[in-house]
């Protein structure tokens, strides 16, 4: 295992000074109190999990970040999103996933993370100024696939919440989801594997298909799935993977 | 912006003195590392979401208060509950929301709400003399309705789980319904709020017509909805949009 | 209410040396912010349901440490843990509990629990070498039962995240549930409780039947989900009680 354990860790480094590894996610009390579980996290979630190429080190860690910002984990988002930094996750991305998952699974859950990163931010000299604030050139409308996406919500839901249906158009899909800091590709990973966190796979169709359509694959949504079932817990990745059989069946793969 | 933000604190606000604004719901942090979460906080949070009239300011701070406690949003429940009392609701209102959705959302979320509220009634001034406790008079009941509400649990599930039918009828529906410090009307928003913030739309069929029995009106569920797209995150909301969709059209609506 | 207070925390108590009882697990600020909640607390949840023999002191104090670990409750974690080691539960026992629903509920619940109980097991004088690690005497496999698992989960996912399907052979049913120190009838509880309490009845039949071939009766069922009513919420419950009653009907119960 050690040196598996070595070779992420390396992968996961970006620069020398302040690396975060992998072990550093892991605090001494698993030990104490499970020894059994420090070795599964040595052996099944370091030395296997992490390793496995089907997703880049960078994407698992902002699958990992999406989830404890889903699951509201203050205790260890902090230590995660170091993880995510030094994995090559940029302070602006992790800044607009933090935006992005506000709308995406509740607006605490953007404070508690905004709160853990506020230190480190500090630490590592970024400054709100570094980040992308209000005023940004929106990415290209995709026109035909939005009327779609408004004729859908507004035939079904224009009457019971014309609120809902509103925000969702103006702050989401002609704003929120065309910023440009964080791809298409990442925003709807993040979007995904909040879904799954969340227990929600029911969500899960429009934007796995949104996903694969933004330049996610087969392979990297499968081990979206195999990161998740250790982070979100293996019901929750149980319950998403019909779902995400039948978007597969769907496009044909 | 800035005008509707002091007309929306304004009207949250029943005291000049001590009186808690919104913005103190977003903490620094928010600006420091996500500037453009903070811009939609004062444009579509503060300055259009709580600006909106389809529900009252403290219909809102309800419904927040209720989701936050669902969640288990201990950091920043505390500034909501401040939030909640500026706006109208009773801190006898707020104790029973508490005993409300310990039963409808779990014990442990009572016992974090009360650690947040101890201090802040304590300097208010609250006694918990002055609240309400276990002798009280209850409301009457509806015999009828209740009928049926027991004979339809009862046959479904009398020799799944005995105990739960029992308490089922006993303490929530013979008891806790009936307690006259908060009207039924605002215990099934509340109710309703928790079952959205949860993700349990298959829960919410009763409650939102009971809900809408007690006074609720289609307009207002739509801002409920509309309201916890923020706070809950858009898929929950989505997720309960076609329960409301079928209890409105079942309603004539 | 004070003499059957009494005798259930004579019922959870093994040793009088740092007996726990049940009123630890109310903090006064209760009865200061609800104390028609404080009231509740003494008889429905103290008097009368951890005093209905259905599921013993034990199987309800683990019942419970398994839905607040699943639901991310730090705060009040660590008293239920003491309050199940009084009961009975061994420090054995729970600490492969935690290591088990870690693959259950998502290993950032494992971090909350393992960081609560470090300072109670040092205090007990519990070591990590009195604890079960990764070298131990698995229990047999049932070949039958897991053949017929296996093509199931290979046939329906063997294509859409073959590592999910890879690990959940590997690490869970070839090595977690095989554990010798919590007993499969016990393993199958605390997951069984942390489905309900993370509010995922559709993963529940599988589960629901392999507690009951490993012991759990019909009875006990049925008191778990009384139990989680009052600690995940009725409406948590109410989902998981049509999936409850299939499987006692599909058992000819």
């Amino acid at each position: 295992m050690k040196s598996l354990l070595a070779a992420t860790t390396l992968a996961l480094a970006t620069s020398d000074a302040g690396a975060q590894d992998l072990g550093a996610t892991l605090p001494a009390s698993i030990a104490q109190v499970a020894p059994a579980l420090a070795a599964y996290g040595q052996s099944a979630v370091i030395g296997t999990l992490w390793a496995d190429a089907t997703l880049s080190p960078r994407d698992r860690a902002l699958v990992t970040f999406a989830a404890l910002m889903t699951r509201h984990e203050a205790d260890t988002i902090g230590s995660h999103a170091e993880l995510a930094l030094d994995a090559g996750v940029t302070p602006a991305e992790l800044s607009e996933t933090i935006t992005h998952l506000a709308f995406y699974t509740g607006w605490g859950n953007a404070i508690m993370a905004t709160e853990a990163l506020a230190p480190i931010y500090a630490s590592r000299g970024v400054a709100s100024t570094d980040l992308p604030g209000a005023e940004v050139d929106l990415l290209p409308l995709n026109a035909d696939a939005e009327a779609a996406r408004e004729a859908n919500v507004q035939g079904n839901f224009g009457t019971v919440s014309p609120g809902v249906v509103d925000a969702t158009r103006e702050v989401l899909f002609h704003d929120l989801w065309l910023r440009p800091d964080l791809a298409p590709r990442d925003r709807s990973l993040v979007t995904v594997a909040a879904l799954i966190a969340a227990g929600q796979p029911e969500q899960m169709t429009f934007h796995l298909h949104r996903a694969m359509d933004n330049g996610l694959t087969k392979d990297e949504a499968g081990g979206v799935l195999q990161h998740l079932a250790f982070y979100a817990g293996w019901p929750r990745v149980f319950s998403a993977l019909p779902v995400a059989r039948s978007v597969f069946e769907a496009r044909g793969l």
